[in-house]
């Protein structure tokens, strides 16, 4: 375990920046919960450890070659976080396809970082094991979307592609979460359906509708103008997934 | 409509502090959609309406004489949020009861400003009228849980009590989402049900939990440690209300 140096500080906080996480297929952990859980999880995936002396005890020996020891100062210098939790890590992301044998969440447009960390943890709950989005879509190794999703970014492989041409070439059946569909209760659900929620403002695009073999609705009982949805595909998964 | 005087700008900023909205029994609210609805809602409990000039034309004149006209500079300094929007409310809190009658959502303890917004939004989706609280349950009235509720605050009354007392003297049957209950589903609910959701990290403290009736349990099929109490109040209220 060395001191970091400052070229790699530099690097670390280049990550916050979407385009260069994406150029170098990394992400980072913040905070001793995650990271720890992301040694046991994705050891082999791993790209180093920054940590506080005193939390580098906790850390299991055979990562201390990738191990670098930061002040509180540097520490603060390269979180996101306001009040930074003891350790950082940088995964390499890991790389899969798009599967077309499972239940799968389709997010299009989803814009909210809280909202795809809920999404994910949800998933995470309910055995969900993958997500396809839109390029629109906020993007799952965003820190705030890591901060909610509570480990789930580790179990869960979220894919970003052209949405109608994926479910264009899809033959698994494909459900959408829309304001005028059939009650979601009730339904035969098959194990490889496709679930589509839209929009936090706007709901699914047109040209996504338009793809949609079975539009559902959660029935309004009260007065409410909308649902969240995360809160909604809360609803859609306890009901699918069972 | 007159401008604001310095001294009733002091006075809406003061609000900021739950100590003094609870003192003076008002809520502020922020923003051109949720003012609108309260001055159609909530138009007998109006105090008094800060707007924009340019804003001012829309507001039905029946309340021109609660009406206060500020600048732009003005409105930043009154507001909470960091992009002031247009508009302020300030409503007298309305004055009601604990009713034993009615399905009623009990929160012990939940700290986090954004969840209660989120359980207000989706207990007015489902027609729920009312929550009790626990006394150290984020304040209602808080900005945040009033930008999030989307205007379910003008229709859903939130009490603050001793929850051990509340709970002792009703004769309602008790739910509580606990990790060792019974399978949430094919549970025949009572229409006058009460659904006790604990706190984010402690979930239901014992001496509540003492008082359940029945713990209920949404199951697992995936890995994630635990739901966040919003969408598990989510999946709750899907069940139980239909």
């Amino acid at each position: 375990m060395e001191a970091l140096s400052k070229a790699k500080q530099k690097w670390i906080r280049s990550l916050q920046l979407k385009k260069n996480r994406d150029q170098e297929k990394l992400f980072v952990v913040e905070g001793e919960k995650s990271v720890l859980e992301g040694l046991s999880a994705f050891a082999a995936q791993l790209e180093l450890i920054v940590s506080l002396d005193a939390f580098s005890l906790q850390i299991p020996s055979q990562f201390h070659s990738k191990t670098f020891i930061v002040t509180t100062k540097e520490l603060e210098q390269i979180s996101e976080l306001k009040t930074p939790n003891k350790c950082i890590a940088v995964f390499k992301r890991p790389n899969s396809s798009v599967l077309s044998d499972q239940f799968t969440i389709v997010l299009d447009g989803v814009q909210d970082p809280g909202n795809m960390g809920t999404i994910l943890r949800l998933a995470d709950w309910f055995g969900v094991k993958q997500l396809v989005c839109s390029k629109d879509t906020v993007d799952c190794y965003n820190s705030k979307v890591i901060q909610s999703s509570m480990g789930a970014i580790y179990r869960i492989s979220v894919h970003y592609t052209d949405l109608a041409s994926y479910l264009t070439n899809t033959t698994q059946q494909k459900y959408g979460a829309m304001l005028n569909g059939k009650n979601y209760k009730g339904i035969s659900y098959p194990k490889d359906a496709i679930l589509i929620m839209g929009n936090e403002g706007k709901g699914v695009r047109p040209e996504i509708e338009a793809l949609i073999d079975f539009p559902v609705t959660i029935p309004r009982f009260g007065e409410a103008e909308s649902l969240n949805v995360a809160t909604a595909t809360a609803i859609l998964l306890a009901e699918i997934i069972q």
